[in-house]
């Protein structure tokens, strides 16, 4: 996991803020899995992950279809299913138009 | 840490990347202090944050003016310069307009 290298802004962010539940089989393979799917959907820019007592998954988008269609995408779909029933005792999404970026 | 409870969407995101240093002296102070300051910036909305291999910190904000006052904040500013120096081998700030919100 390193920092997600960008295009120039703008560009859409979703930001994936989430707490486990504590018994969670299958999680690790799954979120892996699914950085794996998501890497290769078109309008994938990147995706950054970090994990401490919350979650927070950043992945960076094209343009807002290209996140409706990975919203869409049936593998993600069952996933997010199981998501709620199994994985998290609670998560926030928030889809962000990216304005400005800098690093140092 | 708990996920922000944010109010209806649109407001403002700041995602922080970074990579820390091996040797990061004072960090940890810094970053709660930080953490303390901002939550009493005019606009502030929440934070969220988790490190692992990188480190991940979305703030929140009402408007683009209270990312800049916070910015301009005296002893952020200072914050900043030590983290260019000594903290971080890298880091990406990503200001982001929020469009959407959902949560589980």
């Amino acid at each position: 996991m390193s920092i997600a290298s960008t295009p120039p802004a703008p560009y859409y962010a979703v930001i994936f803020t989430s707490i486990k539940n504590e018994k969670a089989d299958g999680y690790e393979s799954m979120a892996q899995r699914m950085m794996e799917l998501a890497s290769k959907q078109p309008g994938f820019l990147g995706v950054e992950s970090a994990r401490e007592e919350i979650g927070i998954t950043v992945s960076y988008w094209e343009s807002m279809y290209s996140i409706k269609l990975w919203k869409e995408n049936a593998e993600h779909t069952i996933a997010q299913e199981k998501g709620k029933l199994q994985w998290y005792e609670h998560y926030t999404v928030r889809i962000c138009l990216v304005q400005r970026e800098y690093s140092f």
